[in-house]
């Protein structure tokens, strides 16, 4: 009966992946000694001054039906905020809210890419994309990454050949979850020349945009070299930076002539965020929350050297220095099959780390660690790490 | 430059209508007069002692990711409240919570209809469904219900007839947003039985089920007849019954088996929805929730009364008496064009009603009021509506 079920549903549905997290998350629950280092979630809750602002809301009865597209604030506080960290304006009407990051992106693929179309990303990457892919009915096209002395590279030529007839679109993600690999100026050209030439779209999921360790506070982005009319959708979240990863907010930013699709698939799929939680992510983006986000990357920096030494002094690691976001994928000599090598370490020693095979193939062989955790944590993780390695 | 933006998108997306009651609102924007009777929404904000329960979790710090499926005490509160209304044991492991009743509407599409695929839509119906069956790449199949002296009635053997080898669902909204029909249980019956016959799905949006005004409380349900096995994928949200509208939490209640293909549903799109807001859905479902719920009922049902006595009073008017949800659906001669109607009420007297063309072509000549509102806007709004139809 259970079998019939299944097969009466769609494909793409009945298709799509577990992740690949999740079965090393239930091998560890109910253990005490934890050291849960394998999302892609700080460990500090959100802070009282956002947290009180959707509290004041709920207070004053903002609790019915609100815009589609936003509050006006909220989309103007965006507007604000882009425009401090890109020293450009923005217009408020190119901005979105969204129910998270990951709605930002099922909406940008369902605009662009259905039954029949393909959508190149590169990889190792965040595997919900490719899954957004299908279920919209397309197919995500993966274009591996190469990992050598130089860390990781985009083949902008492997890009370029991977395209066909039935391409629609190149989603980015820069700074990239899971390698930390950051796309440059000249990277971000070449993609934006290629998919100009074709009529692609691009996918830029800037989510980690701020955690970036090179000069100027900020990755390079397309906003910096995008003109108007540029087939660009940027996808986005306020999870990351004002550790909000549990209330589920988004934006888009896109074209202004988008407006009235973008609201249609907003009111078709969850019609909307609660105001009150859009209240809380102005207060994010006050100056407030941008003083809180400079504690958090300095805080992800701090994490960041922490396990960059201790992962190096291990026999047989290798990995390439994060740039940005705030992970680190590292491989251990002989120990190729990173499923296996993650269940073991949750097992054994109790340090919960994502394998690298939960990123596509192109992953397979690493571990992805995230050091935007308290350093106590980061220190007796790695140590931990180190004496399994040893016996 | 903006129609070739636009030109590039999907044509399921670029095709998704504009909500055919926006352009009315919208053109009443700032009149202090306003007696909005338009929307599917009740005036009172959502009660204290819900909104208390999410204000705790904030402080509390549940503000991090959470179970995809929802959790489990919500789950459980569900199977709970359940049990209680349908007077049968439910398993916690068939609910599942979504970011809406939308949302809800959403996944179950996108796990049964993709490109090619018809679902079967009865109507004048919420224009929403068959919208998100556009965006998921499928065609929603008009059957038209029949409105005459017995009220309004769904012809079986015209949704017989309307099965093709491409059906793959059947959806079915009783009580019905916007004619208050309600379907019998002889209807319902007849509707699986056609469904197991053909391998349909049934997706029942029971959105309405509590808002009845015959014997028993709660409007007949498919959780009357179903047997294990049956291809039924019940939607529904917290928006009427505990006025939460604004929250946007809803869920589906679906065969145990399914569980592992809505959580993938619900990761790549969502990712699930705020642990806070989820206790107050544990809230709403508490002995304190279920006794606003009679008295929203009470409410609802006193509204019916006055806006049923008062339009029957005018001259032409024709509707059937809404046997659920909470909207009169009536037509009035010599006004066949329910948008110029509408439009014309809105600028000329500030009452705003639903055009019923927004609710499909069998929605033409009607219009829909909401009558879960107060007294005195009820009274006032009528009055507005005789004294316009008077000159």
């Amino acid at each position: 009966m259970s079998q019939s079920l299944l097969s009466a549903l769609r494909a793409p549905a009945r298709e799509a992946p577990e992740s690949g997290i999740v079965e090393i998350v239930n091998a560890a629950r109910g253990r005490g000694d934890l050291i849960p280092l394998w999302v892609g979630e700080g460990d500090l809750p959100t802070p009282r001054f956002i947290c009180e602002a959707a509290e004041t809301a709920l207070k004053d009865g903002e609790t019915f039906y609100t815009y589609q597209r936003g509050l006006p604030e909220l989309r103007q506080a965006l507007a604000d905020y882009h425009a401090r960290v890109y020293e450009r304006p923005f217009d408020a009407e190119r901005f979105f809210i969204t129910g998270s990051g990951m709605q930002s992106i099922q909406i940008a693929v369902q605009m662009i890419a259905g039954s029949g179309d393909e959508v190149l990303v590169p990889t190792p990457s965040w595997p919900n994309i490719a899954a957004a892919v299908g279920i919209s009915g397309g197919t995500a096209v993966s274009v591996p990454m190469s990992f050598g002395n130089m860390g990781w590279e985009l083949d902008i030529d492997r890009l370029a050949a991977a395209v066909t007839p039935r391409t629609r679109a190149i989603f980015l993600n820069s700074p990239s979850n899971p390698t930390g690999w950051v796309a440059d100026h000249s990277t971000l050209a070449a993609i934006l020349s290629l998919a100009r030439k074709h009529g692609l779209w691009i996918i830029s999921d800037e989510v980690y945009g701020r955690f970036y360790y090179g000069e100027g506070g900020r990755a390079p982005a397309f906003h910096d070299i995008a003109e108007d009319g540029d087939r660009i959708l940027y996808v986005n979240t306020f999870s990351k930076n004002w550790a909000m990863t549990g209330w589920r907010i988004g934006w888009i930013s896109a074209p202004a002539e988008l407006g009235q699709v973008i609201e249609n698939m907003v009111q078709y799929s969850t019609s909307g965020v609660a105001a009150f939680m859009q209240r809380a992510a102005i207060a994010a983006l006050s100056p407030q929350g941008d003083a809180f986000l400079v504690e958090q990357i300095a805080r992800a920096s701090a994490g960041r050297r922490i396990v960059r030494d201790a992962i190096s002094r291990l026999p047989g690691a290798r990995f390439a220095e994060p740039e940005g976001a705030f992970y680190l994928f590292f491989g251990l000599q002989d120990h190729p099959d990173s499923r296996e090598l993650a269940m073991a370490l949750v097992r054994e020693t109790g340090l919960g780390l994502a394998p690298g095979s939960a990123f596509g193939p192109a992953g397979e062989g690493f571990l992805r660690l995230c050091y935007a955790r308290r350093e106590d944590h980061l220190i007796e993780g790695t140590r931990r790490l180190a004496e399994w390695l040893s016996h």
